[in-house]
């Protein structure tokens, strides 16, 4: 099992999760976070002016999926999270070592 | 040493939290995130109609344990976070690496 | 890759982040959380009484970086995060599998 990490735009969130759910995905946890990425000086243009931020609002998406989905999902969250301008986001790949559900004592594979 | 991760019902919190101290478990990173599980289409009952509703509120606590203490730690979420319907959460295991305080430079493992 | 968390005093932030700023680190999601540590009981002092508390506001910050960065960067959160007073936080590095951008098709990598 791997946890895929995806940090995107708020206004892209909506896109990306029914894509997923069309795939089929739809374990997910969802939180409001700030972000910043590689560029050295954001700047958001704000009523005609400049306006210089150090972090910008982000969705963040926990999915904990099987090894062979990993692919798969990276594809459906660039497919759909993409304006292709700075800032689109990030997706992030970490190792899970068991997971179960609180409902039941089954062990996984079962669980996911 | 491990992350848990465990994503449960906010009215579970305060007892799935006792009970993890009553153990010995204090160290932990809380926070409020939206979610959802396997189910297809989440439906709740709100003033006596069913409204479909796409991610629900939940609470997630991080907690970095020692390895033999994962199955325990794992056990006493489910039995003090468990209503037995479904959303009742799930709990995921990461590996850590290593870990240290910001308050001093000692290195891990007297961190834990 | 590495994820370093480091979960610090929200007051901090602000010269945690320049700092790592100072030192080309750009890229990081924070998040608001509560959290405890390792004291069993936290008592806060509040209009000259002491309350005790269950959790008490940070600030996480994840990083994503590259295994030869994590040592700097957490040299780089002791130094400016520090009060010496318990609760200034604590910094956990996990493994990373992948990750990727999300306005290309880029794999890793170039991506970091
Ligand atoms: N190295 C990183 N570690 C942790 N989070 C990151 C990292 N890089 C980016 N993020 C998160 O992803 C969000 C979006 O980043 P962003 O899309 O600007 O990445 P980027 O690398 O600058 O790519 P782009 O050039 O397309 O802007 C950030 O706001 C932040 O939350
Ligand atoms: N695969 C997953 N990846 C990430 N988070 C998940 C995943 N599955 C569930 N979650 C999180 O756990 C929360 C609770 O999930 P839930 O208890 O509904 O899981 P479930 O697998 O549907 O089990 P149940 O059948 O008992 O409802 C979700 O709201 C979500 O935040
Ligand atoms: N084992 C842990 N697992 C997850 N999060 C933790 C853990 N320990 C601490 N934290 C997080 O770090 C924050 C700061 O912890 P704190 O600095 O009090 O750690 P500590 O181990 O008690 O060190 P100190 O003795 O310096 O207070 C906590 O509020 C919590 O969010
Ligand atoms: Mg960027
Ligand atoms: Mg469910
Ligand atoms: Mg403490």
């Amino acid at each position: 099992m791997k946890m895929v990490t995806a940090v995107i735009r708020p206004e892209m969130f909506d896109a990306v999760r029914a894509a997923l759910e069309a795939d089929g995905i739809y374990g997910m946890t969802v939180s409001e976070v700030m972000g910043r990425g590689a560029q050295k000086g954001i700047a958001l243009r704000f009523r005609g002016k400049t306006v210089p931020v150090e972090l910008i609002p982000k969705v963040k998406i926990d999915m904990v999926v099987r090894d062979g989905d990993v692919e798969r999902i990276v594809g459906i969250v660039r497919a759909n999270g993409r304006t292709g301008k700075p800032g689109d986001g990030r997706i992030f790949v970490l190792p899970v070592e068991s997971i179960c559900r609180v409902r039941t004592d089954l062990e996984d594979p079962e669980e996911l």
